[in-house]
């Protein structure tokens, strides 16, 4: 992840405008998930593609969301390393009776 | 990225639920982005934290957000890293020319 | 709608604060959009209500949606009956054949 | 209100495919509220508009959102005047001082 956050945080330096204020990143974020939200409807639901629709592939989608996600946090400081730890560590205490172990099944 | 991919499919799969369905997973990313915009306009905004409103930070619900992305790729059996390398090979092509590089201003 | 749109205008008005700038209104509906995620979630998905969460209904929900909707247009001059016939006019044009007419099954 | 839900009901009658689910409904509020993202940023943000992407206005993309809670509300059977009564009622009562009324400043 930190190769990532680096990686991106080269990118965006090499430009003027560099990172977006907090609320346009915010604004990025959703457009972008409003994105996966059309590609799962393509995927999984009702919707039809339009035929003016470009190609696009789920995989493409998130991969846009995990780059402003990256952006999100590097103009913030905020490493996702320690995120992730973070939020792993709170699902293993306080939301640790939240789902049915297997075990408790047999 | 493909440790975490590894470690949130380790916690997923003790439980009997397992993976949600595409749409619930999309709702889920809405909801984590909703509480990352709550917390952008608590921290950057105008609107004021409501007194019930537990303390949390920018940090947490970034990490939260990962959380989700991580499970939908896994869930959809997609690689995180495969869509980063797909998105920063996007930028240095299709998009080579949408922002100012610095040594242009020179 | 136009009622609608005077009442809220009518409430906000009493206040300093005014209306938010277009980001902050955009996050404010991530927001309300993230908690109708939330409710859908714990009405017909797998989710579970944990226990802190308070009561709320989906129609409370759409409800603060349409708040927020109708705030963001009047804070842009915008008149959603206005918006409203032109999205209803292109989905009678435009749209026309995207979905399946029932007399057509006969 | 009532007419623009009558309206869209009479609308959405037609086609054999109907009202969506709910989590599709969602996933459709989520792509409609992204493209009003990608409209804010382009109409107040720093992000440049991709040459192919079509001309648009925040008008119809609010109207988009529109269309899509009348629908949702429909196909859950909620009015959304009562909704629209509601949540004025909890702001003129639970969030009685969350603003600065005008004339306090007096």
């Amino acid at each position: 992840m930190k190769r990532m956050q680096k990686e991106v945080d080269a990118y965006i330096s090499q430009f003027k405008e560099g990172y977006f204020p907090p609320f346009e990143m915010l604004a990025r974020l959703q457009e972008e998930v409003g994105e996966v939200a059309r590609e799962v409807q393509q995927l999984y639901g009702m919707k039809k593609k339009k035929e003016t629709e470009e190609e696009t592939t789920l995989q493409k989608e998130l991969g846009d969301v995990l780059f402003v996600l990256i952006s999100f946090a590097n103009a913030e400081g905020i490493s996702l390393d320690e995120a992730f730890d973070e939020v792993m560590e709170k699902f293993r205490t306080r939301d640790r009776d939240r789902w049915t172990k297997k075990e408790e099944l047999e």
